[in-house]
């Protein structure tokens, strides 16, 4: 019961802290007036959640609902409880959520949680546990997926994952370099974070303007431990920065954002690839995994740390095995050059070229918003109840464009745009 | 953002503390294996929740789902919202609660609110926000009141409510003060506090027992401002300590409690009566209320201390004019004896007698889980969105129970039992 016991805000700088909760509802949300908002929070991000509600009502918001999540009872449920409830989910919850979203309300996450929590647990309860309330969130989260409302993440930095991330300092210094982390990831770090925010935007879309153009029918990574044909979803779209949902707000779902991203084809996907950073999935570390595909399906997978897991996430359902997404980033970009690792999928995936297991974004096609969740499928769309982006980038790390005849296009070179 | 800033959970005894959240479980909710709990709880009050988290599981809970709340997000919505939006309620969040509780799960209320929260705020907007809480949480609420589920109240020692208590004690004094009240009232200041309840829950049921034996048509309330017949429903039984709901399991629906209780006749009530305590009502007092009935209807009000909000609360429905409720608590009630005025209902209710304006409870009837809404509103029992007790005895007021051919028999004198 320690956790509680220290407020660490004190290292935190409160103005930027103000920006990044404006930020989030005017650039990341664009919360619309009379719109409601349903928010996640853990609760030691509590100075970031009431600045980000108090923004939130000031810009007109309908009705904002906060559910906070506590580790101590995360974990009181993994050390005591039976056997059986590790299927169980709290659907009422999830269900209402969806309702919630279904009647046009905005949907933010604030993260800050120990990439370790659930290390110590048994790895078979936490995965049954994640796949109950997989299941049971999946209608909240085809909303998200499908980008029927404007939707964003964003992180605060609780004091187990500042540990984690910076391990030699005290309590204090590690938050606050989490803090300024953070802050310069999320472009808080000056005066003008919405125009540095709508900068960062249009060079964003340049990129996904480049690749939409070339259309290209596969991509070629090659690299130390990889060489791996990625081919794309017929009709893909790339995709990065702001983008507007089908309720017709323009949003940032992500902050930060460096990624521009699509859909690749999910039977299209051959050769192995290694991953180049550590994942921190669901409280476990996964390190050094090395998978094969064969015809769009990982057929043999390992990792040096949390194999076990790595493996039942792969059996959750057999769009686990196959890729939903593919996402390219410079290594040159902010977040990478921090030379931080952050444990925490919303930054590292935006320190690297990555790819994602699991559910695709119904968004990434050309008039996605349009398409059946049949014509989605048929195009190459993913379809799972998980979405896990892992870190396949680096400065050693070859991509080519491959056209449907055989022509190539250097996309990156030494992990910079060539 | 103060109340986050420091943990006064040092000034908690942790061994009554384990204690408390044993008995809650225990004797409170008769949590069964395998039953889902659903808790609401303040963040402040999380060395409670989280003990009791605990206490649930190792009970073979199965899953705990714990909704917090946090007071400067409450303040925020009344200090920034947009007026149009006082009006509305978490509706799916409501909804999904009374499902949960029709599968099956039981309710825990972790209470300890600052009793002044809502003070400062506009009463008309805090009682449009009420309201629309009620209305969207009533069909959860029929699922408590009419005692389909076990359920429960207990309360935790916040700053905020302990500085009301103890006004003139250091912060970490007042705590500790409010903490030994409410472990002394919860009868946890003892080795064996499952024993203590059981002894507690015999003797007020021999008290129940006595006034179900009377079947008396009415009560009748003289005192100081006090001239007051309360009719008592046609069929009504008084119930008190611990009692079985509708799923089979016996529970203490409050802890403390000191009451044995009843449902009045809501159109045989007459007379007028004063308050003897004042009321915190979501986070407004009202104080020195005087009230005349007719025919089981309020025809005039005042209060020298939140009139504005009394009316307000009057003018919820129809029902909020009527009586929900009567209890009698002895002036000599361990809570009584005190000499604390908690300013908190679960407590101020079991120091004295007192009435409720709004729902009544249908289990307070013979045969109350088979009646239907009609059966009960033709026996005299009342229907509203609230449900408030106040508070009407003293060790200057007398009872006599009337019988319908009009011989009187005393029930308590001088505030106790005769
Ligand atoms: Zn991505
Ligand atoms: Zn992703
Ligand atoms: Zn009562
Ligand atoms: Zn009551």
């Amino acid at each position: 019961m320690t956790t509680h016991a220290r407020d660490f805000s004190a290292s935190i700088d409160p103005v930027k802290l103000d920006r990044l909760a404006e930020v989030v509802i005017k650039v990341g949300l664009q919360l619309q007036p009379g719109q409601d908002l349903v928010l996640t929070s853990s609760i030691p991000a509590l100075p970031l959640t009431r600045r980000i509600v108090e923004q939130a009502y000031k810009a007109g918001a309908g009705l904002v609902t906060p559910i906070f999540s506590d580790d101590e009872i995360t974990l009181a449920r993994f050390r005591y409880g039976q056997d059986d409830s590790f299927d169980r989910a709290a659907d009422w919850l999830y269900e209402g959520m969806a309702k919630a979203f279904s009647n046009n309300a905005a949907r933010l996450a604030v993260r800050g949680d120990n990439p370790s929590l659930l290390s110590g647990q048994d790895p078979t309860k936490v995965a049954r546990a994640n796949k109950a309330n997989s299941t049971a969130y999946q209608p909240a989260l085809e909303k998200i997926t499908g980008f029927d409302i404007n939707w964003n993440i964003v992180a605060y930095p609780e004091l187990a994952w500042a540990k984690q991330v910076f391990p030699g300092e005290t309590d204090d210094v590690a938050v606050a370099k989490l803090a300024d982390a953070i802050f310069a990831a999320s472009r808080v770090d000056n005066d003008d974070p919405i125009g540095a925010w709508a900068a960062h935007n249009a060079a964003l879309r340049q990129r996904t303007e480049w690749m939409n153009g070339h259309k290209f029918h596969a991509l070629h990574f090659t690299g130390p431990g990889t060489d791996l044909t990625v081919g794309l979803a017929d009709d893909h779209e790339w995709m990065g920065g702001a983008s507007t949902a089908k309720n017709g707000v323009t949003c940032n779902p992500n902050i930060p954002t460096e990624e521009v991203f699509t859909t690749p084809h999910a039977r299209r996907v051959s050769g192995h690839v290694s991953s180049t950073k550590p994942l921190s999935y669901q409280g476990t570390l996964i390190d050094e995994i090395s998978v094969r595909f064969e015809e769009g399906r990982i057929v043999e997978a390992r990792a040096a740390k949390g194999e076990d897991v790595l493996h039942k996430v792969l059996d959750t359902d057999e769009g686990a095995r196959r890729l939903g997404e593919v996402a390219l980033v410079p290594h040159s970009s902010p977040i990478s050059r921090s030379g931080i690792l952050f444990y925490n999928t919303l930054f590292d995936e935006n320190a690297s070229c990555h790819i994602a297991l699991g559910q695709c974004y119904a968004k990434c096609f050309v008039n996605g918003d349009k398409l059946s969740r049949d014509e989605i499928a048929a195009r190459g769309g993913n379809k799972s109840l998980i979405h896990i982006d892992w870190m396949i980038g680096s400065d050693k790390v070859d991509i080519d464009g491959l056209h449907e005849d055989g022509r190539r296009v250097p996309v990156m070179r030494k992990g910079e745009w060539a």
